[in-house]
């Protein structure tokens, strides 16, 4: 593991840090691919929404991005993970406005997963955990993710990749740490982020790709009894890409579909393109 | 301040220690007098319910309980801050059940707060932030707090000196750092905290009061206009031990009642007591 914090290679923080003590914070997963972080501009695009709506002060952004370059060049391929704490501030919730955040960087190794899951798909699960309903947090990568841990804790089973995380109106929202995507009588569905879920860059990539390929696209909220009865499923994230859905709970019938196919396919292509390696100059 | 990282005087704690990466963890903030931590056995108590929902490993109690005394006796009157953190692990949201968890313990000087604050009262102001219901983590104090950061950040007056939390369904919970006790009709009041809200150590030494002194007492929903008709309100921590309401968001009306003052009195006495001082021989 490579650490840096505010640009110096460190391996820790101060315990007085306020993600330490709040969970105060933004974090991005990024993908290093051919040594440069994929899809860095709407990473870092999302990083700005979620400064905002924590009422960050201004980031430094062009150190970091010189940082986050600098650091995803030691690797041809790896996890690039960045976090923005609130810094240290003194005792209790209320922070100064005017203190500078803190970046912390860390590149570690891809994770290996099984060949063939993009050949034969996998199967997820329905956690009992649900999410809560936030709006204020809704849609950006915050630090308090307590709700993820407990639900990754419910299984152990391995051949079980993912958790399906419901609210608390039974609606589908995402998986533990990917994006779900449901195809219905041709139409791409993706459920609403307005009031909880993390909106994965992976996410908007592929709703981009699939309005390029003239594939319907809705945004809204699904029931688990859609989500069953759809004809595709996926779950998507920075570094897993696309992975099909074969399986929820134990209930079988999903396929690798014409749609699935034809996104992952064309994910390829856009990584090639100009936007999936953009990266500054 | 003075800070100890599992026994040890540190003042950082590992950049991948899943606190700084999840709010993976829980805290206490306990009261030093008497260069003794005030009620250590039901921060401890509350400390170990938070431990048995977030599925943490067995805590070395009998080092933490030194280890806080220990530094406790460097102050006669101070904060000493308990956090737990799940330690470090590899990438990603789930936990190794049998790693170690980290001990984190910071002594700071008490905060300086208005000398009139009892006898007066304070005004409060309800705050535009929300409480999630989330069942699984309500109750236990644990370190996913962007909710009161984000609350507390509302207001900016010196004057105010509380926020008023409601959930999502416009009954109050409680404040960002404290809880809220109503009299109606000579009945202590206070919200039940069953889908969100921390059950402060504070809030549990005074509902023990008010039943040895045969006031009657309900925990139960509450809704805001209730809290508006009730003739004495106050809220409570480890900390400021008991502060009359005096007016929330401009509404005065509230005096210092004949409950707030004898649990005040109260108060008092019980941390003379044996339990109020109990701490390890």
């Amino acid at each position: 593991m490579n650490l840096r914090v505010n640009g110096v290679a460190r391996d820790s923080i101060p315990a007085l840090d306020r993600a330490v003590q709040y969970g105060d914070g933004l974090f991005e997963t990024v993908r290093v691919r051919g040594a440069r972080p994929e899809f860095l501009a709407r990473h870092l695009n999302r990083l700005g929404s979620g400064c905002q709506r924590l009422r960050f002060p201004p980031i430094p952004w062009a150190s970091l991005v010189q940082e986050v370059t600098e650091l995803a060049g030691q690797s041809p391929d790896a996890v690039l993970k960045i976090i923005l704490t609130r810094g240290q501030s003194e005792r209790g919730y209320r922070f100064d406005p005017d203190q500078e955040a803190t970046r912390l960087l860390a590149l570690s190794p891809l994770p290996h997963w099984p060949a063939d899951i993009r050949r034969h798909g996998i199967r997820i699960r329905i956690c009992e955990t649900r999410l809560c309903s936030q709006p204020m947090l809704a849609g950006i990568k915050h630090l308090n993710r307590l709700e993820q841990v407990l639900a990754r804790a419910e299984w152990d089973d391995p051949g079980i990749q993912e958790g399906l995380m419901l609210d608390h109106n039974d609606h589908v929202i995402e998986a533990t740490m990917s994006n779900i995507f449901l195809v219905r009588d041709g139409t791409l569905v993706t459920p609403a982020l307005t009031a909880c879920g993390v909106a994965g860059i992976m996410r908007s990539v592929i709703l981009d790709l699939a309005r390029q390929f003239d594939i319907k696209t809705e945004i809204r909220p699904v029931t688990l009894q859609q989500a069953r009865n759809s004809s595709e499923a996926f779950v998507c994230n920075s570094l897993i890409g696309i992975w099909p859905v074969r399986e929820i709970d134990g209930l079988a019938g999903y396929t690798i579909g014409p749609v699935t196919q034809a996104l992952a396919d064309a994910l390829i292509s856009y990584r090639d393109s100009n936007e999936g390696n953009w990266y500054p100059s």
